[in-house]
Formats: C-alpha cells, sequence, structure tokens
C-alpha cells in the first residue's frame, strides 16, 4: 500500500519523503561517494560538501555560532544531548529536571541515568493543556541542577512549550544547561532557537529521510561521546560521515522552513475542520489537543480507540492512538492522563496528524469516515 | 569528480554503492514509507519487510537464531557491544581485552569504560604479521574479565585473526563474551560467524549505503542501551526503524557473499600484480600486510607518503595513508608500529584497499604512476 492509495494523517509518526529530498540524496551518493575523512580530493570534495549542509542547517535556523553535530535522528540526539552532558559533568551536580509528557527518547534517556548513574531526576508535572508552568519549573531547581530538557512541541497532543520564558529564567542559573527536543515543532512552529543551549531533531518528519538528524548546540558545551571512534562531528559523534544525508537533511530543512507560514495557514483549515466536526460531536468525543494545528488529539467517549484506529486503516484512512513510538507496548497515553484525565479517556485517544501535504479532501474523507464507524461500532 | 573519472583504490575507506542497492532503498522509500512501529495498515507492511530484511541478514551468515540489532554503522554497533555489555554488566567483573590494533570505534570505546567508567582494559599486543597470538591471549584471561573484543581483519593491514582458534579457547571462560567487529572481513573472507556471541559490521564497506549496519548478538546476551527511547530493535536501540536502509543491507551482504569466492579469486590477481612490482623494488618499499588480498600496506622507505598520497590523487589515483577514521589528526599509523616497525615505517604507510568492482587496468594505472611519482618525488 503507497501513500497514493491512501489518506495519511499520521505525520507526527513519519512523513512521506520529499521527491526533491530523495533526489539530492541520491545526487549526492552517486557524486561525492568518498569518505569525507579520506585525505584524497574526492574525499576532500565530499567534506566539503558535508560542511556546506552543516553550515546551512545552522544558517537556516538563525545560530550561525553554534555547532551541528550529525546524528541518526533525534532519539540519538536526545540521548547524546542528555547522557553526554550528564555522563560528562556529574561532577557539578547531580540533580536533572525534565517534564512527565516528553518522547520516550528523552524519558527513558533520563530513567538510564537514574538507574544505572545515580542522578535524580524531576518529572515537571504539565498544566491541564500540557504546559509547563514557569513557577512549577522554578521551583524544582536547585544548586546542583545541571540539566533541564523541556520538549519544545509535544509528540501526542501537540502542546507547545514557552521555550523562550524557561530560557530566560535559566538565565539566572549559569550552571544549568537547557536542552529542548524541537523534533514535532522545527520547520513547523516557530522556536526561538538561539535561546537554547542544545536541541535535537530528526529529518523524517520533516518530510527528509529516516536516520538523518541532528544535535544542535552552543560550542562552549562539552558533552561525552556515546559513539566513540574516529573522532568525526567534533569528536562526539564517531561514525563515517554520511554526506548524503547531511545534504538531504538541510533541504527537508529548507523546504520546510522556506514556507513554514504558508504551510501553518494551510494545517490550521485541516484543524479547523475537523474540529468543528469533533465539537459538534461532544457526545462522542472529547478534544485533548490545543491551538496547534498540526495535531488534533481527541478521545473516544464511548468505544475503543484501538478498534476505531484499526477500522479507520482497513478503510483506508492512517492515523494513530497513542505515539508510534509506543503504539505497540502500552496503549494507554501518559501524556493524556498527565493532563489530569481519567484513565477511560487516557486508553482511547485518537491523534490525526496533518502535513502540508496533506488536502482538504484528505480531511473530509476522515471526517466521513470516522463519522461512520463510530456510529457502525460496537 | 565522481568514481567514473578516477581509479579509486581506498575501499576500506568506502565503497562505492551498488547500483542496485541504491535502487532497492529507493523502492523502499517509496513504497514502505511508513512507521514500522504504528499500528495501521502501511505501518504492519514496512514493519513486514524490515522482518524479512533482519531475517535475511542472519541467514545469510548462518546465525538464524541470533538477533539483529540495525544501528547507524559498525561504529555504533562496536560501541553498542562493548560500552552496552560492560555498563550493563560491571557487577561481574571490571576486567575487559582487546587488542592494540583494533579500529578506533573499538579503542576509543575500551578507552572510554577504562578512563571513565573504572574498567581495567589489557591491551593485547600483536606478532609481526599484526595477528593475536592464541597464547598471549591466555595469559591475560582473568576471572573477572567480563568482555574479549578482537577484530576479525584490521582495516590498516588486513591481517586476520583466528576467531574460531580464540572461541575455542574462551569456552574455557563461560563468563567472558566475545565480540568481533568483522567490518572488514565480511563479504570477504569467510569467518566462522556462529562461534562469536556478538559481531558488528556496516554496509558501506560493502557496497551498501552510508549509515546502515548490524550488531548480531546471542539472544541471551544483555546489553544496556546506548541510545534509550521507544524501545525498537528488542529495547536495545531505540530511534524510529529505517526500513529502506534495512532492505539496502541485506541486499547488499547477499550480493557480496554470493560472489564471495569469485571476488576474492579476482582481488587475488590485483594484490599480486601489485605485490610482485613492491617486491622487484624494495629498495623503495617494504611491504606491511599479508595473504589478504583486499588490503596491500606498504611502506616508503625514502619517501613521504602524505606527499605520495596527495600527488597519486592529483593523477587520479585515489589510495589512502592511514586509515581514513585517523587520516586527518594523526599521520603515523600505530598499527604498522604495533608490527614491531620503526616510527620512520608507521610515519610512511601506505594503504591500497581493493573491491571487486576495480579491474586489472585501476592496478596497472597504479602501478605506473605509482613508479613514475616515486622517481620524481624528492
Amino acid at each position: 500500500m503507497s501513500q497514493n492509495n491512501i489518506i495519511y494523517l499520521d505525520n507526527a509518526a513519519t512523513t512521506v519523503v520529499n521527491s526533491e529530498v530523495l533526489e539530492a540524496y541520491n545526487k549526492a551518493k552517486k557524486l561525492y561517494f568518498a569518505n569525507p575523512s579520506s585525505i584524497h580530493i574526492p574525499g576532500q570534495e565530499a567534506n566539503r560538501l558535508l560542511e556546506k549542509a552543516r553550515a546551512q542547517i545552522l544558517s537556516l535556523l538563525g545560530v550561525n555560532d553554534y555547532d551541528c553535530i550529525f546524528t541518526s535522528g533525534a532519539t540519538e540526539a536526545n540521548n547524546l544531548a542528555i547522557k553526554g552532558y550528564c555522563l560528562k559533568h556529574s561532577n557539578r551536580g547531580k540533580h536533572i529536571i525534565t517534564t512527565n509528557i516528553e518522547h520516550p527518547s528523552v524519558l527513558e534517556a533520563f530513567k538510564q541515568l537514574e538507574e544505572t548513574f545515580g542522578f535524580e531526576v524531576t518529572y515537571l508535572p504539565v498544566n491541564k493543556n500540557g504546559v509547563v508552568e514557569i513557577d512549577s519549573l522554578k521551583s524544582c531547581l536547585r544548586k546542583d541542577t545541571i540539566l533541564v530538557s523541556v520538549m519544545a512541541v509535544n509528540n501526542e497532543i501537540g502542546s507547545i512549550n514557552n521555550i523562550h520564558e524557561i530560557s530566560l529564567l535559566l538565565k539566572n542559573y549559569p550552571t544549568t544547561v537547557f536542552h529542548v527536543d524541537v523534533t514535532q515543532g522545527i520547520g513547523k512552529i516557530k522556536l526561538p532557537y538561539s535561546d537554547i543551549d542544545m536541541f535535537s531533531f530528526s529529518g523524517h518528519k520533516i518530510h527528509g529521510l529516516n536516520s538523518s538528524g541532528a544535535l544542535i548546540k552552543k560550542h562552549k558545551i562539552e558533552l561525552l561521546p556515546l559513539l566513540s571512534g574516529g573522532g568525526q562531528e567534533y569528536g562526539i559523534r564517531s561514525g563515517t560521515n554520511d554526506v548524503a544525508l547531511a545534504v538531504s537533511l538541510a533541504k527537508a530543512l529548507r523546504l520546510e522552513i522556506e514556507k513554514i507560514d504558508e504551510n501553518y495557514a494551510k494545517v490550521k483549515v485541516f484543524a479547523e475542520f475537523l474540529l468543528k466536526y469533533l465539537s459538534e460531536n461532544k457526545d462522542l468525543y472529547e478534544v485533548n489537543s490545543g491551538e496547534n494545528p498540526y495535531i488534533v488529539n481527541f478521545s473516544l467517549l464511548n468505544k475503543k480507540a484501538s478498534v476505531l484506529v484499526e477500522a479507520l486503516s482497513s478503510n483506508g484512512v492512517m492515523v494513530s492512538s497513542t505515539s508510534a513510538c509506543h503504539a505497540k507496548e502500552e496503549p494507554i497515553s501518559y501524556v493524556v492522563k498527565a493532563l489530569g484525565k481519567s484513565d477511560q479517556l487516557a486508553h482511547n485517544t485518537v491523534r490525526v496528524s496533518f502535513s502540508h501535504t496533506n488536502t482538504l479532501d484528505d480531511v473530509k474523507g476522515l471526517v466521513t469516515t470516522l463519522d461512520r464507524l463510530i456510529k457502525e461500532l460496537k
């Protein structure tokens, strides 16, 4: 089943690759195949292309004076930022802070630091909108807090944290480093990148390729490498550089950022159409998401979400129940639960995630099919 | 400069991607774009393809009952095997053994365990052929030795360790796990995979794609994840699965393994041609490599290798001085030094690494150009 035959509304799980991005990848793969660490001419040429991609990414994000460390994706970037910083600087303090609605690649990294390496972790609660309250963060900060990691945009409910406000607070804590997982926001929502010490993202959520991603960080921040070796990527992330993936990431990011306003306006229409239907059927649905139009999340009041999502899929409409990252293991949404909602609601969430590649017809198709199925389902 | 205009003899650094492999990647990318962790139909289809690739790789290597953990390459696989095992089982003992001629991704992983995590490391010397002596290993094994990591084939001089013999010795040490970096051997030299507890390799050394690789391990071996998160890859390596890269890796491996004997015979002719020239000019060259025809390594007796390698490159012939992984930082070869050779010889090594994609004309071109340049160089 290819993306042409279906209504694909699971863009927060992964996106269809942009054909221009795939072309750029193929071209780089064929023309610049050498190892950029090799000193011969094709190696040097490959290296120049790699450095061009790196500089372009930093420029697109307005952080020219940061380092761009290419990684295999946001999971690696999050792990490198969090574990790499904490394991390097545990002598400065062993208290770290995150929220209770982070992506598993952040939450599990914190858990490992807690359980295996003796760190003390504060998991901040969020308010009913899925947003960190600044006072809540303030009250948890300590002298030995070395890292705060707060996601920009939640992957299940799309809630947007006030990264600028948090960065202002953390200016008063010069020994605390601020990491942000921007995976679900980059290229979609404008974010204050230069307020952040380190941030992570992946290519495949922005119509780029899987296995591409980056950790962007201030020069002065030192990390313990998770992948030791030949010393690539400033000695922080070894492994033969993948020039073609780096080029593809720069291209994917450029294409999204260039049209960020246009895309947002387009997707807003989709979200409003769906939200109108949901609000007209309050006996069937309760909306969990807020202002971010890229993700509409709702709970079924009387039906099982897993059954509905499967029925939608059989009818050619692809959405998800919880996030793909723990779809198989744990059908309850810890994110919706963290909003203060009941187990019943958290068990029966549906996430619809849009892209500018969708059409209003896709959304109409979703609504029609959803309305039919919810009435048919036992 | 594409591979069509040059004589590329740096195949141990990276290889040109096989066009069939790149096609398989593109096809999978277009047809199976969904996140394999998604429960909808395209997600399930992508997951089936992923599992098929995994099973094919294990079958090709004759280790159907092992786990195949997809990684971003051999560097990640080596780090995951070594750090993942040691950090998980440090309560069983903190002594670990490797050799002094391993790839940097092994050596630096050991160094980090030594310097940051308090492990005691024995770096085994090798004999004058670059091979670990079994008695030398035996004398270093202790009750608290939890891991031995020995490369199958060295990346600079091509020396081949007797993995079967080492595995027989280690059968007497049931609490010691045996890891092998098979990156430079897989698909080229027949190796006894089922004798090994864990082994690592990457796709781009066998005409596959960068960022593809795997750690293959026995079921029962537990590792601490370096990349925590959504629990993909048996919970050991999180991050959205890259189905297309997995497919490309299985394909690259199949294409190499199917023709392993034919390719070996072809490359042997290349090596013999070059070695004949070198042996006829003993006043200019000293050969450092041995029986493995894929890598011919020699030292210049009277000239600077860095100058020669650059001159060869300007004349369209690409070889390397030391391995690409530390070509920029450290012009001396620690591998050639470990053979007991002088600093002068270790400073002036040239590595020629062949592939079955080369032709005898490539090798003749190398010899002609080399012979001309070495006489011209001051």
